[in-house]
C-alpha cells in the first residue's frame, strides 16, 4: 500500500524530516510505503487530508524554545474529525547557509519565524547588523541564496545538502536542548497506521474544549476531573475562541490511553460540563535522538 | 516632565497608535507629555526600557484572535523589575494597501504574520493566488509599495494616510470582533504614571511562575490556590521554560489588586509553592472603542 503524506514544503524542511523518519518507522512497521506531498502552510497540510487530497499529515505542534505551533492547534480545532496516529520528537540544530566568503559579507538573513527566534541570540552576537526577514518556511528563500551572496538562510544541514549550499556556520541554536514535537494526522482512524502501532501501545490523548461563557474558575474544575482520576497532564495550551478577547479554548496532552477505565470517566465528566469537546485520539510518542 | 515610550515601529503600527492612545490620556490625567521612540522588535521595546534607554514601552500582549505576543510574554520573564502601569484594549481593522488598480494586479501580500493569520480567509478568497511574505511588522513593507505596484501590505487606516497610500479594501479581518491587549510597562515603578491612576483602581494582576521540575498536578495546585480564595483568572498562558520539551512557565492575569488581603494570601501561598515568582504588577484596564 503506497500512502500520500501531506507536509510543510518545500523539501528540506524540519517537518519533512519527520515525515520521512515516519515512512522509515512504517515500512518496518507494516511493509507500507509513502510519497511526500509539500504544501505551503501547516494549515493547508492538515486540510489536505480533511478533503482527502492526502491520507496523512506531519504538523509540527510545539517546540521547546518557541512553543506551540498555533495554527496547527487553530485548523486541528477547525477541521472535524481529524486524528492523531503517532508523536515523533525530534532534535532541531540549525545551521547558517550562504554563499557568502564570510560572515561578515551578508547583509540578510531568511528564515521561518519560530528558527529566527530560537537563534536570536546568535543573531545579535555575530550579525548584529544584519536585516532579518521572515519566510514561510525554513527552506523557502534557499533558492534565491545563489543569485544573492549577500543574503543568508537559517535551516537545517540536511537543507543545506539537499540544495547544495555551503554552510558557514552550524548548531546556531541558542538553547542546545532545541526538541520539536510533530503529530502524524488522519481522516479518522486509518488502517494501515493503526495496524502498525495497536492502540493499546498509545500513552497520550489529546483534546481540547471550550467552556460555556463567563463561568469563572471553570478551568479549574476540569484540571480538578484529571487530578482526582490520577491522570497527569504532560501539556495545557489555551487558545482565544475567536469570538471576543479573554474566551478561551484549552488543548491538554493527558497521559493515558482514552479507552483506559479511568481516562473514560474522566472523558465523561468533561463531556458534562464543557460546551464542545473534541478527543483528538490517542497515540504513543517516538522519541529520535 | 517629557517622558519618552518605545514601541514597534516603523510609525504607523498598531502598538504606535496605543501608545498615541496612552499619551492622550497621560497628558489628560497629569499634563505630561511623551515622545515616541521606535524599535525594531517588541522584545527590544522591552529592553530598551530595562536598560533606561526609554521611560516607558508599549507592546502588544495578546489579541482576540491570534492570541499571545509571545515575544513579549518571554521577555518579560527574561528581564528584571519590569512592571505594568496600564493595560489598553484597541479594536483593530486591518485594511488593504496597494498603490495597484485593481485586486487582480497583486501578486505578493506582505503584513506581519499575527495580521496575515487574522485576514487569513479574505486573502483565501479574494486573492487566492498571491504569495504571501512575512513582515517584522505591518508597516514595515509600507515604504516599498510605490516601487511595486504589484505589492500590497495589511496595515491599519491610520497607516494609509500616515504614508499617503491607498486603500484597496477596508475592514478585511475574518473575525469583527478583533481586539488587541497591550501593557504600558516601566522599570519599577514610575512616579508620573503612579500619579496619574492610584493603585487602589489597580482592578487586575500579572505575575508568571516556573515550577519544580517535575511535579505532576502541581498546575492544579496553584490554580486551586486562588479559586479558593475567589480571585478570578482572566487568563492563563504557557510558555516553555526553554530547558526542556514539556516543561512551562505559567503566566496568569488574576482579576484582584495585588494588595487585597486575599491576593496576598494568594501571593504568599504561590511564593511557597512555586520555583519563580514573578509578579508584574497591578493595573487598571482602559477600553478603547
Amino acid at each position: 500500500m503506497t500512502l500520500s503524506i501531506a507536509h510543510l514544503g518545500p523539501p528540506g524542511t524540519y517537518t519533512e524530516q519527520a515525515a520521512i523518519f515516519y515512512i522509515d518507522w512504517l515500512s518496518k512497521s507494516t511493509g507500507d510505503e509513502a510519497i511526500l506531498c509539500p504544501y505551503p502552510s501547516n494549515a493547508q497540510t492538515l486540510r489536505s487530508v480533511a478533503q482527502g487530497q492526502a491520507q496523512l499529515a506531519v504538523v509540527p505542534v510545539e517546540n521547546s524554545i518557541e512553543g506551540s505551533v498555533t495554527a496547527t492547534l487553530d485548523t486541528m480545532w477547525q477541521l472535524d474529525g481529524l486524528q492523531i496516529q503517532l508523536a515523533l520528537e525530534l532534535p532541531i540544530a540549525h545551521a547558517l547557509i550562504s554563499c557568502a566568503a564570510t560572515l561578515d559579507d551578508i547583509k540578510t538573513v531568511y528564515s521561518h519565524p519560530q528558527a529566527l527566534a530560537q537563534c536570536q541570540r546568535w543573531l545579535e552576537q555575530f550579525l548584529p547588523t544584519v536585516q532579518i526577514i521572515p519566510s514561510n518556511s525554513t527552506t523557502e528563500a534557499l533558492v534565491q541564496l545563489e543569485q544573492d551572496p549577500t543574503a543568508a538562510a537559517i535551516s537545517s544541514q540536511r537543507a543545506a545538502q539537499l540544495y547544495h549550499l555551503p554552510m558557514l556556520a552550524n548548531d546556531i541554536n541558542d538553547y542546545p536542548d532545541n526538541r520539536t514535537r510533530f503529530w502524524v494526522v488522519s481522516q479518522g482512524q486509518l488502517s494501515a497506521a493503526k495496524e502498525a502501532l495497536p492502540s493499546t501501545n498509545a500513552t497520550h490523548t489529546s483534546l481540547a474544549f471550550s467552556l460555556p461563557a463567563n463561568e469563572p474558575g471553570a478551568l479549574v474544575k476540569q484540571l480538578q476531573v484529571f487530578a482526582h482520576l490520577g491522570i497527569n497532564l504532560s501539556r495545557i495550551e489555551s487558545r482565544p475562541t475567536k469570538r471576543s478577547l479573554g474566551e478561551y479554548l484549552f488543548f491538554i496532552d493527558a497521559e493515558a490511553y482514552a479507552f483506559e477505565p479511568q481516562m473514560q470517566s474522566a472523558l465523561a465528566e468533561l463531556t458534562a460540563h464543557t460546551e464542545i469537546l473534541k478527543i483528538f485520539g490517542s497515540y504513543h510518542v517516538l522519541q529520535i535522538c
